[in-house]
């Protein structure tokens, strides 16, 4: 289905007055109001193919109806999210759940969407059916030089697929490690990872990125080879220029300071790209700012201010995507609350006054440093995001209009409610 | 295959020199070794069904062969394990996984390896095929009363289960919580779940316990409904003199101190069981001993000195029970491998010297009680428990007696490459 | 010093116009506005005295000036703060630090500032000069029956010194515990702690109070003898009616649902305090609400619930109190930043929409429910906060008026540069 | 005192038949058994000069008898480490903490004591009495170039000292961070870390090394400048080939697999040094192998086979120290133990099958990893390091020697019952 522009006019219409009132009163406040809306307005977050069905635990996966049955419909589904929040103009495809079977008509069906293809993502962390060895004990990182071969070989196939869409950057996440002292040489696999990479590195376009993830555990439980963003940043710089680190909010230690981390891969112009997604105990996977919202805006603060110190664009500099599992909402009503946190915080970092921030540091002016960062992250910038995505033709209320409009049921009347999208 | 005796009997034959030399040493300095022999004998620990086949996470399974494909195989399997090390003496079934189809033939069975059957489990954690109702959100905690009548109904039903087979124990492990702030009403929750329970426990026999688990997070990824010791504890309190706590090594926040619960529950009389595994990040499930064996050892020194001063028989007085996940290693090797390290620390607890220890404490003599505590550790205790599973007729050297015996080749040959078990 | 009313006046009319604009814009939407602003009022959270001055870490302290010489200037600068926010209406004492030498002249002072007397904190985790005998290996758990008694004796003497001034609850909180395996007995220590309390209790006149708090580790490394939430329920249950679990925020395992503690412990009858602070690692002892405001949020949003389903008053029925470490920050200044967040974190619970969280709770609609804390969250309530304050006599920015009003030069002037409080 | 050589020599008398009877049957099973004794005799662990008194938290300090006053005297007690067990022949000075008065005469009094001085240590993270600036918000990141300046100054002076001493090593661990967010700009706090860094690194001459710490918290409580291995590996490698990272083992977040992260530093060539303390829940600074004895042996594991692999001589290619504090325990005593455990962890690692290991590696059997690994830990090796400390003239067992010959009494004699050591 595709929404009819009329339903989000009339959705619009309702709220507009309500809406107008609390934008003229928070704007008011925003010296740099312009700017802000710009922004907001050029900022996309990537939706991952795998996010538009329920997601599952080792325990089991409770799925709802209607989900996506292929690429087709989960292109569907990401251009529904679009349509309602202007935000979400771009799909991560994971091969081989999404390979496309005619490129030129998969272009076509993204392009009638406004959707954009964003990096590709392979998987080296499951076995195929028919596959000719298995990632039992790793991929990249594998003893075996045949298992590394036929990984290589998949990540390149998985440009190949990227390059037919138009998408510029591979992402490698990899879940070689071992889940008992002993199993493995650390080094020796830290070096198989590196020369597997440059493999797949020397397949790479010159427009294209590398991005590696590092992830402290899960689904190895004792090491992971690419486990933290030391690991992931030693490869990226002993691999070159066109490799970078990404980072995955819930791929951390308890307790890291992410905000730190993002600042310092900033620093070496290293950083590649962001997963969003919340956690409380480990890689939860929850809504984005669903857990701790204050977090997440003291990474915008670090993004923002270390992407200026770069003179890097905000919407094009790195890569976004939501990276989160929907186990017991709705996916789209979920990615629809990622999004709308995901702006929030992004709004409340443009709006942190940073030549008093800079003055207050210099100062060692704690006090005054905290009131100023809370400042913005007080203020209700909700009318800030909802006006750019208005202005962009999106929704007021996306969720409400999700629920008014009755998209689900409509999705399950086409789909059928037994429907399970690939993925996790 | 039933192991033969004399294939035990050969493999002790050629090990038996170098293990009397090894067994007089160390027995050497075991003033109470009559003791500590008897008491390793009579030790057994329950092999649950679900741990036979292989494990996997949400990222996939990868299985081996050779996996039991009915209840009559894991009986099998488990009567293999105890033939070997004579302490896998019981099994403890899951339902649905593992209902009987004629419970005398099913008794008969487990009489002919030796096996009794401990504690039933329930489970609500995932839906059955053609249930009526679903536990996506809940099962005694669930808000509708008709989700949690299902649910009683289903543990009753486990109970009567039980009751053919000769168990004393339900263990009631809860998936219920949330993962949303606000998705639930804490206090209803809790309450709603008391109530469920307490009707279960109108069902219990006479001589019957009910182990109530607790867990931390996972698969609720914000609260759990039976989070902590503490809650566990206060539903066992109000349920009355059968309800018990079970503690299980990986359902704890990080660095908790396990052994002080342990004996806290001791002290107040509400230990029912123990549920064996390692963890280094979140519920790993890993082998028991692989990667905290200290800990190991610590929690058994405070079982042995609880149980001890309240009069209770080391081998009936709790319910013992592995409950880990093989993900990359051969099941039953796994389960050796854990049965093995449970005893070394179940041994060297019960060398510790109590009396100096006692005296140590009562002098605050801090370097002293850490002497007498690794002095206990640091004993190669392998003999004894090798000592006590000999002379039980067990092998001195299970893990490579099944290497040597080909018993995974015999299994797969017998069953198949591609079983998988039912189970997690 | 004593703030002139007109200092404060002329401090609010220069903001008076854009605070009525911010005020009217949020009051608009909140249906229960009286309510709110009543309840705001009405809430006052006490001031530890110990926190009047710089703290440290165990590698040094680096002090500010201006610091409180003596109890009376400790009031001094309660009634400050109080002045300038109308929400520090009390000073929690702690003996030895602070013993009153004339007790009517210590009521008068403190009624001068309109300050009243909260909870009296005992101290037995240091050696005072002089002292008879260590508490280097406890207090309240010592395998010494004297060391016991000297404590037991302290804590009383603690309680008459309160009785003189006013106060209604005695806080306990023990450092006993131990930093090696094999150090303690759990099970003899808590019986010990058990007895010391009950003993203690005698002592407790009908309308006190016995405020007992719990901490996993710090300053023992190893085990804390109260050490968690079910410890301390576990002895206030044994103790009696007048015994409560007192719960600091800083106090838990990484990663503790906090609020699901303070519901149950509320559902139980046995929540009696609350010790505000913030941590990202440890008992870090931060302002409140700088590290996780959400967290601080979830839990007043917990405190609502559970006070009026048990139709408890808000600003009597729980003792409220900041136990922070002001390290870095001016302590009169981070103690306002502690207050505003405390009261931003009420005034977002006081909002949410219970009726229609019930019924999203009742209905397992997720979504819904986050929407609705959201909804409350990331309102910008500091207008509600602020108009409570002016109405009640306090100022619309207290930390900015202390600045201009040059607070603490005129501190420094009377007091001097290099004071330092008696305290941590 | 210098321990009479008879007092020792009649303390093994009296145990060497026994401890015969042990080391024969352990090392009957040794291959390699005289690398393994010579490679014990040869590796020594330095003894910081502040952990030779007793050690406190922020709430207080409980001072044991007999501390040494000044440098000679912590000189005297590492002396008598020294002779008791043969393996703590260095000092590791603290400046400004133990200046040396007389530098031939501290090198002659070391000298009479077999006593070699280790890396020297710089102190930034406190204010000295009389200092011109503050350290309040830092040293070598502080904002003001003064306060660097004066850092750096300090940093050489240390050196200065050191190269009097015959040191090699400049260990710089910094307190440096934030403790709230918004107090820091984390791009430039590292990158004026950094050239303070150039500036000291300077200053080392040619044989020098710098070891730079890291660590993830306290007493910064949001942010440290230098905080995990990442950021010391980034500085070393942009310093040069003279700077080093250095591991303590508390210094991490939890869960943190540390000895991944020795493999990769050795594996760049970028390990340094190593402090051994254990831990529980923070930087708890308590005896090594007191809480985690099997991470010790994986992480001795990684140090063997890593130094092996690089062709490292084991006594000399790193820096070895404890850096623990004894709050509890007579300072000696709890040294001895951490030594001896850090010697049985060694020890343990030297006696893995590593052919076997590989062999197992390169299979991907998981089992017989763990049962390679645990074969070495299980083995009661104590009997080969007292053999080793014997042979080198310590005592079979310094613990109860210490005790028997009653050195604490005869220190308190002379030094007094009331000493407090310099040092935290």
């Amino acid at each position: 289905m595709q929404l009819d522009r009329s339903v989000i006019d009339g959705h619009n219409q309702q709220r507009i007055k309500e809406h107008q009132r609390k934008f003229e009163f928070v704007s008011a406040d925003v010296a740099n109001l312009d700017e802000v809306l710009q922004k907001l307005t050029a900022f996309n977050i990537a939706i991952p193919s795998w996010a538009l069905g329920t997601g599952g635990t080792r325990f089991g996966r409770f799925s709802g109806g209607g989900e996506p049955r292929n690429l087709e419909e989960k292109i569907e589904d990401v251009g529904l999210l679009h349509a309602l929040n202007r935000s979400s103009g771009a799909i991560s495809l994971h091969i081989p759940w999404d390979i496309p079977k005619d490129y030129k008509a998969t272009r076509e069906l993204a392009a009638q969407y406004g959707i954009q293809f964003d990096a590709v993502n392979s998987n080296t962390f499951q076995d195929q059916p028919g596959q000719a060895l298995s990632y039992k004990f790793g991929s990249l990182h594998h003893v075996d030089p045949k298992v590394r071969k036929q990984a290589v070989e998949h990540n390149i196939e998985v440009i190949r697929h990227g390059v037919e869409l138009g998408s510029k950057a591979l992402t490698v996440w990899l879940a070689d490690g071992s889940s008992f002292p002993g199993q493995l040489n650390f080094r020796k696999a830290f070096q198989r990872t590196l020369e597997s990479l440059q493999e797949i590195y020397q397949a790479l376009h010159a427009d294209w990125k590398m991005l590696i993830e590092y992830k402290a555990f899960e689904p190895s439980f004792y090491s992971t080879t690419i486990g933290d963003w030391g690991q992931s940043f030693t490869l990226a710089n002993k691999l070159g220029p066109k490799a970078y680190t990404l980072v995955d909010l819930g791929h951390h230690l308890a307790n890291a300071n992410i905000e730190q981390i993002v600042s310092l891969l900033l620093m070496e112009g290293k950083l590649g790209g962001f997963h969003f997604n919340d956690s409380k105990y480990a890689d939860d996977d929850l809504t984005a700012g669903s857990i701790k919202p204050y977090q997440l805006f003291l990474i915008f603060n670090e993004l923002v201010e270390g992407m200026d110190a770069r003179g890097m664009d905000h919407a094009t500099g790195l890569g976004w995507m939501i990276d989160a599992s929907h186990n017991l909402k709705d996916p789209l009503e979920d990615l629809m609350q990622s999004v709308e946190a995901i702006k929030i915080a992004y709004a409340q970092a443009l709006i942190v006054d940073r030549d008093a921030l800079n003055t207050a540091q210099e100062q060692n002016d704690v006090t005054q440093c905290q009131e100023i960062l809370q400042q913005a992250f007080r203020t209700d910038v909700r009318p800030l995001v909802a006006q750019a995505r208005m202005t962009a033709g999106g929704a007021l209320d996306p969720v409400q209009l999700f629920r008014e409009a009755g998209i689900r049921k409509t999705l399950i009347g086409s789909r059928g409610e037994k429907t399970v999208a690939t993925g996790l």
